[in-house]
């Protein structure tokens, strides 16, 4: 392999899947394989074979799948101590999984050997032998896992490394140092790779785990003293504090450290397959993940912006657009009038900025603000403030008056929440009623009822996320209450916010401000359809 | 400074306050600095003066708090291009915010001087100058953050080190070398601190972001490298990505690389501070969190699970315990035993820890976290929860019914909600009716309207806090909701946790609980003033 490529491994579906909360369907893992394939990453670890029979008829699925680069790889143990390769039910199980590279862990910690799986020495390095020799004789691609091999290497220096020789000698074609529980500090993992990149010469690779929150610059380190496989998952899910994350290790090795993985095309895909993959683990990335969240490239500063608008890279380090992210300038009171002419353009890209509206609608935005709202990651009632102040805006219906009741205890239940609304679109009266979990969720049901009877596009419209803030807190519940609610038509997603002292009327504001938002971007799809 | 001294350094209310969504009242910053102190983190960035009135008045009520032994620190810019020090109205803010403490932030990066702020590099010597010298006359403990040192030193390397000899001949005690974009790597890190090491003989310091998912990873290097001082925020927030998450480098520093840093007693409260200080931001820390998340200690994998009974060390780089955290096992729920003894421990001190209550106890707890309950600052519920399994406990009255009604439009008003309740105590029936901003305060006004007719000491206790979080976001209104109410008679505060799909109900749990909890109290201290 070139010195300046390194291989890129994916354990989203084996150790990924110990995350907690982490569970996958077949078809879930379908859908991963195929979105790490197109983003090319070279091995894809697929599971444990031998010790789940889920992960065995997902091996035999997978055989129908057509991938275009991507290697799928097969995980499990060194055999059992003291049996025959041949006989170990666990190997068998890896061989009829019909994956052509294999992964072998096993132990390299001295203290593993004895106090957990209980046998000797000589006989775990037997059994890393015997292993990968049987499947080099299947004509397998052997990984070797060498784990815990920094705290191993630690206590036992010369075991540690006698482990890897012997999985050298065996035929493996990769060792891995895993640094399993993730305590290795970023120094300590690079002296020490540099030690056996002077006694290994086969390729070697590095496993992190994030428990110090160190697993990216950690499987960095590895690489800059010789390492030319990372393994990590893709969005950084894994057991306790998870595994090391891709996302962030793959642009910082293309884009800071000139290696040879993907090509351009997939680096521009790295945002929208994160988050593609997030969904499918049913996670929520969090905004501050490093390049691929909502907020990695948001500026909220005033001076921040201002430099930022001057030259990206005063508070950029590299351009959002390489891994496919974008720029954002957060509408908060810290900032000023240029940060909303952004905003404007986006919607009416000729607006110059002394037209009147624009001052009207920074005084708008200000004195929402004061009353409480927050616009930051509240793009759908940005929008609306701003039509609403231009005149592009005409409201799609009419409330005449809503009831909530809610009752304790109501019949069988402990507690019961109603909501009657009436409302008037073009001139047609429509009442209606619906019951749900809390005095919020009933009036979303009522008034979507009640819509959907003139706007069915609404049916593909759902909320995503609800969040409440209370506002000074300290008038405890006679504090103003800050909604933000996230919606989505399966496509895209938006936010909008409402504010009130009643948490039903803020939930109100910001439930119409998404309905009409959802309705204004259908109206303008088909205009675009049109001309 | 001793060698293996390192100084904390946190800046949640003034770079933390840039993440998205993060927006503090007066009442959370308080908050927010005696929870620091408590930690005894070295200095407290409570805000820029100069550029924000709201954290001026700050700084003035902060006169007014007693702190242990935190420094409060105040942030602002040089004096502006070509004018005077005694003249820049930013610095006449810094002084009379009060702070001992001061941080000039200057530029350290060519580029920045000549194409942001636009002046000469010569002229930005001179304003780093002039701005120490004349903050250092007024008796001022200066800190210099030389902005964009690290990308600074890539371009200049001579006039990156000129800006902060510049610093120290005019009298600053520490120079910060900022990684403001977070773009730098662990190793670059390292060798250019060192570097600076060798030519500037005050204190060190590192600011770094996490743009790469290595602020914490760079600042461990820095430190190794020489620095002594590390800024971050405790929990991570700020502008992009974050900065530096100073929960993962405190036990780091301190575990593993052995420095002298707070006390050990302190580093037992790190997990429960982050949770509170994320409660206070109203953020929800991730599960993965390094050493503070929930799943920090979790373990899935049977395997794993079975190695970590043997013998902890085989999956855990620390013992949880020294942070203040827990192991948890997501399969089988054991442990936490003997942290819930203490708890029963605190209202009957004699009991056994092999009592049958005690493991009731703790099966409730554990029940109650499963659908979604937190105990950390909820300690009136924990207490009701052991009274009611131990048998101390007897209901204050009985519900009879409450009904809530929203109404929109209501007469001239927008909305209006009204509370009626149905209560008996002792055998004596009491319906009363309340309105209020929003269902919950109307049902906080009617029941105690309706107890206070039998018990009018409650006259005393009022909400002073009403927070409510979003449980399992994704299910948006119909997710889960937990409240969590503080309250006060003016001489103690208890807080009381209710956990619902319906808001209302929750609050209500929550409510009933804070009521009675206040009513065993006064009945505690009848007693005890009576023997």
């Amino acid at each position: 392999m070139a010195q300046n490529q390194v291989k890129i491994f994916d354990s989203t579906l084996r150790d990924g899947a110990q995350g907690q909360g982490i569970s996958f369907s077949l078809e879930d893992k379908i859908k991963i394989v195929k979105a790490l394939d197109d983003m090319q990453i070279d091995y894809i670890e697929a599971g444990n074979p031998g010790s789940n029979p889920k992960d065995m008829e997902f091996f035999k699925r997978l055989k129908d799948v057509e991938l275009k680069t991507a290697k799928v790889v097969a995980f499990g143990s060194t055999r059992k101590p003291n049996i025959n390769a041949e006989d170990d039910k666990n190997l068998k199980d890896l061989l009829s999984s019909g994956a052509d590279t294999i992964v072998i862990f096993g132990k390299a910690w001295d203290f593993q050997v004895t106090d957990i799986i209980k046998t000797s020495l000589d006989e775990n390095i037997e059994m890393i032998k015997d292993t990968i020799k049987y499947l080099c004789k299947k004509k397998k691609e052997v990984i070797f896992d060498a784990e815990h091999f920094y705290d191993g290497y630690k206590e036992n220096k010369d075991y540690a490394i006698a482990t890897l020789k012997a999985a050298e000698e065996a035929g493996a074609q990769v060792v891995v140092l895993c640094d399993t529980n993730g305590g290795t500090l970023p120094q300590e993992i690079y002296d020490i790779t540099k030690v056996v990149k002077g006694q290994i010469t086969i390729e070697l690779g590095i496993h992190g785990h994030d428990d110090m929150g160190m697993a990216v610059a950690n499987s960095i380190m590895a690489v800059e003293a010789g390492s030319r496989q990372v393994q990590g998952t893709f969005i950084g899910i894994g057991e306790r504090c998870g595994n090391a994350n891709l996302s962030a290790i793959i642009p910082i090795l293309k884009l800071k450290l000139g290696y040879e993985i993907l090509n351009n095309n997939e680096l521009v895909n790295l945002t929208k397959s994160a988050r593609y993959i997030a969904e499918i683990c049913n996670i929520t990335l969090t905004d501050q993940i490093p390049f691929v969240g909502s907020s990695s490239f948001a500026h909220k500063g005033g001076m921040h912006i201002d430099a930022v608008t001057k030259a990206p890279k005063s508070y950029e380090h590299i351009e959002p657009e390489l891994v496919g992210n974008k720029r954002r300038f957060l509408v908060s009171e810290v900032s000023g009038k240029s940060t909303i002419l952004q905003e404007i353009k986006k919607i009416f890209p000729n607006i110059s900025k002394d037209d009147i509206s624009v001052q009207k609608i920074t005084d708008r935005l200000k004195e929402l603000e004061y009353e409480g709202y927050q616009f930051e990651g509240a793009e759908g009632t940005v929008e609306l403030v701003i039509r609403k102040i231009i005149g592009k805006y005409k409201p799609f219906f009419k409330l005449n008056h809503f009831k909530i009741i809610g009752e304790q205890p109501y019949g069988s239940e402990d507690f019961s929440s109603t909501a009657v609304i009436n409302i008037t679109v073009d001139g047609q009266n429509e009442m209606t009623a619906a019951e749900g979990e809390g005095p919020v969720n009933a009036l979303d049901k009522a008034i979507r009822k009640a819509l959907e009877v003139f706007y069915p596009e609404l049916k593909q419209a759902r909320l995503v996320d609800y969040k409440v803030r209370v506002l000074d807190s300290e008038n405890a519940t006679e504090a103003k209450v800050r909604v933000l609610i996230e919606s989505t038509d399966g496509i895209e997603n938006w936010s909008t916010v409402g504010v009130s002292r009643d948490v039903i009327q803020a939930s109100w504001i910001a439930l119409v401000d998404s309905i009409e938002y959802k309705l204004i971007k259908d109206i303008e799809k088909k205009v675009k359809a049109y001309f």
